[in-house]
């Protein structure tokens, strides 16, 4: 019986691991982490039994020390008068939450695994690093409704990247100049296109007037092709919003829509997710704000399964050698999280884009040995100095080359939109 | 007819300003971000003209330098080769943002002026420290639907904060000990109650029994007494369970709910304003990661508003001498900031938390000379040695002696529920 007990607690487990920072002994600090799950006033108040605690408590389950170091990451960490000279020690700390204090919500999920911590004055720092979430989650949440597998099906690519590109420029493209642009990239022979994510339904051409401008384009290049291009409409809006378009999408024949994650929340992406009959394609803007100090907010390891959770189908990461900050070592650590299963299944397919051509190719594969993302490049493609046609080409080509373990000049010497590609591009 | 379209221009224009630091020219830095929303590619594109610049484009409207420092806020800026020893300038930099680019849109705005700007390897630190709206807003987004009026007419309390409490343990009260507790603080005499935002919809008691449990008590007592504790329960959940959650508050009597602001999203808590009939609590639980480096994120002053235009009518500042990091020039500037007027409304009552106690009233009071607070104690209330009733009594002591000038201890002299919560709490 009590060992029936235990198990059963420990499947219904959510573990999160943490990096902090902190001038306390590390010990105290995790119980302080913990003990903010339970208490949560500053002396104990009637119904605080030890019944209760040992029930609903948040628990240590390790500590790991990384390091000491002079002075703290984060300002504004308390230290007591009788402290003496701080050191600021790191740790991986991994806390055990059981599940029957918020069952499988992500939204009350997230207040226990984040919540107030960040800003608990015993802290110099204080990092989500990763979550396991137990299998609950996933009856509740069923993940991605078309992944990978989904989006080649109806983008009909296989055995190679999806190939796109972006809008450009972002905004101000009048809707005479809108419909021409989508034919040239159809016939182009591009796999996909999706809105900048600056580009919603502005006030200059609706996205209604936009949806149906491209898709007549898109059917029409089909019509003569075969092939349809997947194009992810941003339908970023409030709720209502979001649904409109998304039927707007659907109803003009439309494969794919777009959200920002992080303007509809999790929430709203989950609502998507069960509305949705196409794929999610979900862009991380404003996630560098959740990121970038190293010692605060969240890693990408525990942001994506979040949303894989909630539903996207796609999810952008950033390219290689991009002309964002983020280190080629953690973008390949993000697409390579992406491509990891979890919860028996939650397919994504990573995004690369930013500073993206076909030489690009090359360290994408080297670093994360999949077929399976969705490459986009904006000037990579669309500044080819032989159009457009020439620049997707040379982004296949590029891919070709980095698969077939071929040095990128010895292949452009026999496929010539490689190599006017590398001439454009390859020396920035 | 050119002034016209100005003045068109300029009165529909967002007006953002970041707090950032770069080791570039400091308007070289600032057009990078005004041009990361018009082109956002590395080459320029076929379609990008002058005229679409000229329309479309965020402009720089001013560069206010602050200081200069040896070494970068955040990792991972990009110093080209030929830069020499790098120095990080700081600066307030404020960008106009067309709002024909996005409309009045929560979500799309966000992609705007937040959007990847955080990643751009030209800065090492970049915040959003402020917004202004644009009237447009306000048609689409009418604010607080009770604010601090209505919240007041409620509650039934004028002239004074609304004195409230947390319901504590925050999880595993069971239901035999819910309902008791609800009762002893209705009959205190305490004015609100909210759930702790680790109490959601749990599994060892769910939300339906909770409200029903802890609404007998509320009516119970409101009939005794001719006043209705208002009570925030927590629906924070996805967006179909949150509104079923306000619907069960709802037809239980109750008069508030509370949502994690950051859970459910901006979206969310726009789409909650529409449906809700009930004051909308905001608790802004997982905020730290957002602020918390001084670099990075976001300040209050930006996101309040943002929250005010969701439509949330109270919104936790934290208090003043809180077991958090933050400064109490930082906790009084951030219930200033919701006590300031925007838009002509939008009006929301400051939620002060965290280790408060009756003495708490004072530095407040003496910080931000407003009494449109709802001023929340755990400890400082239930554990009162002589007990709840106590604990509120002396709470609205505090507060008395704030407003009329009066010493504390001078006042305590004649008001023993105050003298014993300052021998009990006064001196931590």
């Amino acid at each position: 019986m009590g060992e029936r007990e235990i198990e059963l607690t420990d499947e219904h487990n959510v573990l999160a691991t943490y990096l902090i920072e902190t001038p306390y002994p590390l010990e105290r600090a995790a119980e302080v982490m913990a003990g903010e799950q339970s208490t949560g006033t500053f002396v104990s108040v009637p119904g605080e039994t030890p019944e209760l605690k040992a029930r609903h408590a948040a628990k240590v389950v390790s500590i790991k020390e990384l390091g000491a170091y002079d002075a703290p990451s984060l300002p504004d960490c308390y230290i007591p008068p009788d402290m003496g000279k701080p050191v600021y020690r790191r740790a991986l700390v991994q806390l055990s939450f059981p599940l029957h204090n918020f069952g499988p919500s992500l939204p009350n999920l997230l207040a226990a695994v984040a919540g107030n911590l960040y800003e608990l004055r015993e802290f110099s720092g204080l990092r989500l690093v990763d979550l396991e979430l137990p299998q609950p989650f996933a009856a509740r949440y069923p993940g991605p409704k078309f992944g990978i597998e989904g989006t080649r099906k109806l983008a009909g690519v296989y055995d190679r990247p999806i190939i796109g590109t972006i809008i450009k420029p972002s905004i101000g493209l009048p809707l005479s100049e809108y419909g021409p642009m989508v034919r040239e990239l159809a016939e182009a022979g591009l796999d996909f296109i999706k809105d900048d994510e600056l580009c919603g339904n502005p006030l200059y051409a609706s996205f209604e007037q936009r949806v149906e401008a491209a898709m007549a384009e898109i059917e029409r290049a089909a019509d003569r092709t075969g092939k349809k291009l997947m194009y992810a409409f941003n339908i970023t809006g409030d709720i209502d919003e979001m649904k409109r378009n998304h039927d707007i999408v659907l109803q003009a024949g439309g494969t794919c829509v777009m959200v920002s994650i992080n303007s509809v929340g999790w929430s709203g992406v989950a609502h998507l997710r069960q509305y949705t009959e196409l794929p999610v394609h979900g862009h991380r803007n404003q996630w560098g704000a959740m990121t970038r100090c190293p010692l605060l907010g969240m890693s990408f390891t525990a942001y994506q399964k979040l949303c894989r959770l909630a539903g996207v189908d796609h999810l952008h990461t950033n390219g290689l050698d991009s002309k964002f900050t983020e280190s080629n070592e953690s973008v390949a650590q993000s697409i390579t999280d992406c491509l990891t299963p979890m919860l028996g299944g939650y397919t994504v397919m990573p995004v690369l884009s930013s500073a993206q051509w076909a030489g690009s190719a090359v360290s994408t594969y080297g670093a994360v040995r999949s077929l399976d993302v969705i490459h986009l490049a904006g000037g990579g493609i669309l500044a080819h100095p032989d159009g457009t046609a020439a620049g997707v080409r040379s982004m296949q080509q590029g891919w070709e080359a980095a698969v077939q373990g071929i040095d990128l000049n010895t292949y452009a010497g026999t496929h010539s939109e490689l190599q006017r590609a590398m001439e454009a591009f390859g020396k920035r």
